[in-house]
């Protein structure tokens, strides 16, 4: 096929940087460079682009906190993401079971009066008690995620007789109720995070997170768990794969 | 139940308003108050907590572009939120059919040579041609994504030949390929708008987006599309179901 442009617009400076700042991300993930990017003109080659495009685009991942950019260090890898699965239901430390550490710390352990929307997802009374448990999710020493949880009472009374710190509550909850979890209903949205929420997380104010809710019942369809989950956009990836419903 | 405490954990101030916040904007979202939410006397009844910790709430939302304060005209929804499925693959378009129309601007449409991850993930030869194009959408007069999107120079092409204003690229894909898509793996992120983007989507610098990755194949497995799409973290919110694995 010959090389012509087949439509009249041009690609512009900007877009074209994006590109390739979108193209880099992906490898960067994937591992492709390791921990060190290559020079900008051989990055410059790769992507069949002049030089201030890829700087403009490095500069970008820089912006994001994908890397770090030295005079003399060159171009390196800041943090790896973690990958979070789109497939399954799953907790974080089974998540990452097997290759990382997931430690929690346990900011508040109370039973609350459920506000009126709380108690209508999980079935529950107006001003029913309802257990709340904030938790700061570190992976390492990296904080990862920020963590609401309100459970039903039964269950998650029973929940707080357990340490929290190494142990995620999906698990728990199917220990203690005797059933195996069922179905989720989630919600993933991107907002700037708040000025505590940002400080807890060790992010500047307004860094994009990926929020999560989540709203968990057991086997037998009872609501049980309906969770906020703030996640660092820097560290996390949510993946998955869909197919393709009936015409 | 008794109303006991059973942690000495206290709930802080900020997430206390965190907690309302979370709540607040899963009701604007479900539509439970309208167009304009109730006022915070009441709001404070509704989640037993001060009229502080609502302001701080309210201010939280305000900041994400949820909703307009003033002292004259109250507190109301600044824009609702659009629903995208993750439990099913579909175009813009197709999601929105019926109750609101997808403008697609097509800002480049080109064959380009396949930078190497490009061709690799398509399954073409290095520097093979690649058919990219970039659209801005909008929902009605509202940018809602930026997309790019690579696709494989024999449906590529075919796809450059017909008006894609109003048109979703999965349809055309079908129809010229003769086949259904199959299967997409895709890879959610939160990233902060770079600059350009930003101005596209009528953002400030910095906004959170939700950065969607896909790679998308024919019903014979033949990868055929991939795409980088910016969704604005105010307009759009990712929902889906997940199932427990098993143990």
């Amino acid at each position: 096929m010959a090389q012509a442009r087949v439509s009249p617009q041009p690609l512009r400076r900007a877009d074209r940087s994006r590109q390739v700042a979108d193209l880099l991300r992906h490898q960067i993930h994937a591992g492709a460079y390791g921990d060190e990017l290559p020079g900008e003109a051989e990055l410059a080659t790769e992507f069949v682009v002049s030089r201030n495009i890829v700087r403009e685009a490095l500069a970008g991942l820089k912006a994001e906190g994908l890397i770090h950019r030295g005079p003399r260090t060159g171009t390196r890898v800041a943090q790896h993401k973690y990958d979070h699965g789109l497939d399954a239901l799953r907790g974080l430390q089974e998540t990452f079971d097997g290759y990382a550490e997931i430690r929690n710390e346990v900011r508040a352990a109370a039973t609350v009066a459920a506000p009126p929307s709380v108690a209508r997802r999980l079935g529950l009374a107006a001003g029913a008690d309802v257990v709340f448990i904030e938790r700061l999710r570190y992976l390492g020493d990296l904080p990862l995620s920020l963590d609401q949880t309100y459970l039903v009472p039964d269950i998650g009374m029973a929940v707080l007789a357990h340490p929290l710190e190494f142990r995620d509550v999906f698990p728990l909850i199917e220990q203690i109720s005797g059933q195996r979890l069922g179905d989720a209903t989630l919600a993933l949205e991107a907002i700037p995070a708040d000025p505590h929420a940002a400080a807890l997380l060790q992010l500047p104010g307004g860094a994009a997170l990926l929020m999560l809710e989540r709203l968990t019942g057991l086997e037998d369809g009872r609501p049980v768990d309906l969770e906020y989950i703030r996640l660092r956009g820097d560290r996390v990836t949510m993946r998955g794969t869909l197919t393709r419903s009936d015409p």
